[in-house]
């Protein structure tokens, strides 16, 4: 019995061997799930991140606690790794072009900026022809009430930076809540959206290598409780057509930030009569996605490895789906008693090991690996570079 | 959109609940993969390992770095830890006895002390009507060139104790080779085997968990290069009654020892016009197996979580395949390229994070997944407890 053993073609940049050290900022479930692929790949992993109990720490190589505006610690930091990402996007900018100067930091800097900024990320996607809601940008109560007029309709009041899991918004049902609306946000730059009535929350995670080579995998449906992500199915119960339309998006905008790694592209699925159903995109964030757990147990390639792939220089995997997938986050207590996930023979239980259980926090996920819908590929791997 | 979410039943005993921590002995790659599936379950874990550069100590949340007879350093560690295992059957049984005295350790001492011993081994496997090679005891050169008369055929001598990737092995052909197998075993207490004249190597990977439940994963066909397994593939290409029998076999084995944890069980496929297949084990190892790395990949639960949940008395996870597949091993310089198997889609890439390409050393493997060659279940769970 012989096993075919294929030889090696020249690559540049050349990826980075086993046991190089890739830097994560930040020490969540993500920097942890992070962690754990490249630990299977072979490399050694230092995670900075400012919380002292950081559950990414448990399984990294080396650990920086540090605050992010830390010069002397990030340029430590940068010296003891050869590459560096991030499991959120609110990393301050100065900090990732501080670090760009040590180590190649993917993804870069523009992607973080266009992404930390409400305003800017509208700027960009609109420049780039995809759809978002109408918007105004908000400095003040005076504007708010003006233009909460004009939209003459439900809108919702964002923070410009700093929102997630619905944090920093406000909806405002008429001019009359704007008062209310702007306290919410503290007088925060914001921008104010038209409330778009979608039938449904779908998100695409897509990647691109530093071939420039990009792949998508199927777009999950997802719903949320009190503005957190609770469930995500994939694929979403949605047209093929407008499945790859979903997966061809959030590939555009990676090749439009020529972006290195994964990166999450939240939509809303509107449905008119006229015009069919159009896709409408709500946030992108730069970097591996709740939405994406699914693909640690249901596709071939998970995203935190797909994320370690293209920012160490290797090419993508496969994003084929082997199952469909149901996957419930765990907030606050709802991690308490796993034994009834453990008990059931297709469901996959992944926990965070955070100590304590605070309402909202997300605690952990399962996912429950379902028959494969149909063969169709998910998202096959384009290879431009 | 909403989730089925199950309720919790009481059992005894109690599963240890997230963020208790695991302790192995033993800090290689097979503690390194069960570390990951720990950490992936919520656990923290505590490697106990004499060599520094142990590379299960890159994802642990805790180390020790101590020889496996320091007594000090191992009562530390069991205070420090919840439930004790080791990735390899060579921690001696004082040890685990002393561990014993602290914290639970699975599988037990007597798991231990049968597997350590080939002679006490096959005892144990004839006792409970399971076919091994033809053995005598041998203690001296006499007994040696006098048993391999008696044998009249080729023979294998084998130390009772620390064999393993074929060390501590010496084959006869004949009488004469006495003298020289005698020197390879360095005079060490060791087993005269007759050499079977297999038509195959297999093995199983079977599991049993707290509450006396039981599973097995499809056997597979093992290749081995200079002693040291190259290729694996699952399943074995056998008759399916076949399968069954091996996979009952190592069913039967589990419940024998009372076993708690997962054990490889090696066997020798025979065949011959009389009898049809005969399966005759070669060797028990009381841990998670090299030839069981293709379930990382392609099974629902793999057998490092799967270790993991018994341990911890959680109940046993599925053992069905998703696809078939070939799991190559990466000895020595082998995986110092990686480039090939990263661009290859459906191949998934482990790398052990070893400083040192030694020749002989286990330094990663890869799986290719090829498609599921039929949908017959690979192990039901058998739940008795």
């Amino acid at each position: 019995m012989t096993a075919h053993r294929p030889t090696s073609k020249p690559t540049a940049p050349r990826p980075l061997p086993p046991l190089s050290t890739v830097g994560i900022l930040g020490g969540g479930q993500l920097g942890r799930m992070l962690a754990g692929a490249a630990a299977r790949l072979g490399f050694r992993t230092h995670i900075f991140a400012p919380e002292k109990d950081s559950p990414a720490f448990d399984i990294a190589t080396a650990k920086t606690v540090a605050v992010y505006d830390d010069e002397t610690a990030l340029d430590a930091f940068a010296a003891a790794v050869d590459v560096i990402t991030y499991e959120f996007e609110n990393v301050p900018v100065e900090a990732a072009f501080r670090l760009a100067h040590h180590r190649p930091v993917f993804p870069d800097a523009n992607a973080l900026s266009v992404a930390q900024d409400r305003l800017k990320e509208r700027i960009f996607l609109n420049n780039w022809d995809i759809e978002t809601a109408p918007h105004a940008t908000i400095d003040s109560l005076d504007a708010l009430v003006c233009e909460s007029e004009a939209f003459n309709g439900p809108c919702v009041l964002k923070t410009r930076r700093f929102g997630y899991d619905g944090k920093g918004q406000a909806k405002l049902n008429s001019p009359s809540d704007a008062a209310r609306a702007w306290e919410t946000v503290a007088g925060a730059r914001s921008i104010l959206e038209a409330f778009v009535p979608f039938e449904m929350e779908i998100s695409v995670i897509a990647c691109r290598d530093r071939y420039g080579a990009t792949a998508a995998y199927a777009a999950t449906h997802n719903t949320h409780v009190n503005h957190i992500l609770s469930v995500s199915r994939a694929p979403a119960p949605i047209a093929p057509e407008t499945q790859a339309r979903a997966r061809a998006l959030a590939v555009r905008i990676v090749d439009a930030l020529n972006y290195v790694g994964v990166i999450g592209v939240e939509m809303f699925l509107v449905r008119s009569k006229e015009e069919g159903d159009r896709l409408i995109v709500n946030e992108i964030a730069p970097r591996v996605h709740n939405s994406g757990h699914w693909t640690l147990d249901a596709a071939v390639t998970d995203q935190f490895e797909q994320h370690i792939r293209a920012i160490t220089g290797h090419h993508l995997g496969d994003t084929k789906r082997t199952a469909d997938a149901e996957m419930l986050n765990l907030i606050g207590d709802e991690a308490e008693d796993l034994t009834p996930f453990f008990s059931e023979p297709r469901v996959k239980v992944h926990h965070y090991g955070k100590a304590e259980a605070r309402p909202g926090r997300k605690m952990g996920h399962v996912t429950r690996l379902l028959p494969l819908s149909n063969g169709r590929p998910d998202g096959s791997i384009s290879r431009n570079g």
